[in-house]
């Protein structure tokens, strides 16, 4: 049985369930990296990268825990700041490949370094936004098996945003109330979709997931913008995040992935109305030509349970033995 | 030098250009198919699929060049016929990979394949839309090798289309005139994104290309329906396809893609400043965290310079030994 679904927040199009989880694939991929390759993010090889913008440690040590370097190969031009930046944000001096092998410090280091580098550029007045985004494995897009996030500021609103301010807006209008917390509220009440909780955040599959295990993070209090985040909710959204990516590795097994983070654009405080929130999208299956022709997407595995797999899982977390 | 480019049609903004051809990719990616698998698809194992819903063959012989059948696994319901069906169109008896490998008759077997099956679902009343795409190689979601394209016929019209249909009437209010038609008539004339020509068709990069190596093909004059084109017609554009496969083949090597086809609704003359079209899409370039994120493209590989790479290249067409 499948059903189609429409998310309120972007107003996408998703069919959901049908019967192509079973389908056989007559493909054998195989992922490798080459086990004498040099690594440009390791520690030592700091002049690998051009020299850091910034650098994020642990107290009392030389030692850094996260480096945020300009990307060598930019999507935006750096000739014109303006026009905008690209930069690479390294999370951990060690070869690890996913958040989930992070140690405490070298994961409040990342999502510190997040929060400080969108305030700063946010400050800079040159940008309207700035994309957050991590690409972990070849299939989500990643070309360095290092655990890095990467970041592009832009001098306009990148049209997903847009959209997604425009449905937050007309349901401010309509119901006087974010619709992001109406929606967290009503999945921490049935509780189907729930994924996981802590005291300042909900972590649930959205009703019209477009990806099998897709996990949506957002803080319970409504709050604009991430760069209003308090360094103590940092912390506990990057151990929230560390576990989540944990439960989808157990349940599914090593796989690729992106997530990134939505927030109101600089500037605009009549878009309070907005919440931020980091979307996680496992990449199990391909995006293929019925997803570009068309924009609605094929989700085989129903969202209902894929948070049921994601509770029950438990998350193995720290360094793997390569 | 990057640049952003917004595409008149769907209102998308790419990224175009930046340095990222360049950047090196550590990881190494294989993908076999095992030699003994058996494919469902091959002629003399017509038992391994469901019953046809149509089959063409040349005349005079009872051979099948192309079969439709239902899918096995289909993302559409096929409980109820009215929420979807969901269909494979297997292109050739033998086990061919690519469009580019097609004989004539099996060439003109699959376009009229796409052409009957849209005419008899448009007739039934049933549906708004029929989406045809091919999926080819493993990086384009394919999970079966041997050539086929897919259908799923949709009781309302996808956003993409939706979006289209909008770009399309504005510009129609406005002008007078098809906008797609417009902008053929402007890549013909300053021939830079131009690809190939036949009597009725033309191939060329668009301006707000997605992906490195994008082609679209539509009629000169103006057509709103897919389902309109003459048999002769048909004939034609699948000669053409095909050379634009060897083309992009032989510019960048083997490579996974997909293409589409969009056409005007049923029953919606009103909408017949639409012109029918198909994309095809390489995917030289993963989709990764900024594009999801941003639903902005990145493609470092401008139109312009493609669009030379696949004038000056030679399709290499016809079976490949393998």
């Amino acid at each position: 049985m499948s059903e189609i679904r429409q998310d309120p927040h972007s107003g996408r199009w998703v069919i959901i369930g049908g019967e192509r989880a079973g389908r056989p694939n007559e493909f054998l991929e195989a992922t490798t990296r080459p086990r004498d390759l040099p690594c440009p993010f390791c520690a030592g090889n700091e002049r690998e990268t051009p020299p850091p913008i910034a650098t994020f440690g642990a107290s009392g040590t030389h030692r850094w825990l996260a480096r945020v370097v300009p990307n060598k190969y930019p999507a935006v031009a750096p000739e014109f700041a303006a026009f905008g930046r690209h930069e690479v944000i390294i999370e951990s001096p060690e070869h690890v490949a996913s958040l989930s092998e992070l140690e405490n410090p070298e994961l409040d280091a990342a999502f510190l370094a997040y929060h400080s580098r969108l305030r700063e550029l946010g400050q800079s007045g040159a940008y309207q936004y700035v994309q957050i985004f991590k690409n972990v494995g070849p299939a989500a897009g990643a070309s360095l098996e290092h655990l890095h996030s990467q970041l592009i500021a832009l001098p306009t609103i990148p049209e997903a945003i847009l959209t997604e301010l425009t449905a937050s807006a007309a349901y401010f209008k309509q119901h006087g109330r974010s619709q992001l917390v109406d929606t967290i509220a009503a999945e921490v009440a049935a509780a189907e979709r729930l994924v996981a909780q802590s005291d300042s955040f909900v972590a649930f599959c959205p009703y019209a997931s477009r990806f099998g295990y897709e996990v949506w993070i957002a803080p319970r209090k409504h709050q604009p913008q991430f760069e209003a985040a308090k360094p103590g909710e940092i912390g506990e959204l990057a151990r929230l995040m560390r576990d989540l990516i944990g439960r989808i590795e157990c349940a599914v097994g090593p796989v690729a992935y992106n997530y990134y983070l939505h927030t109101r654009p600089f500037d605009m405080p009549a878009h309070d109305h907005y919440h931020w929130h980091i979307e996680i999208i496992p990449r199990l299956t391909k995006v293929a030509g019925f997803e570009w022709s068309t924009s609605c997407f094929i989700n085989p595995f129903p969202p209902e349970s894929a948070a049921d797999h994601l509770r029950s899982s438990s998350p193995r977390l720290g360094r793997k033995s390569n």
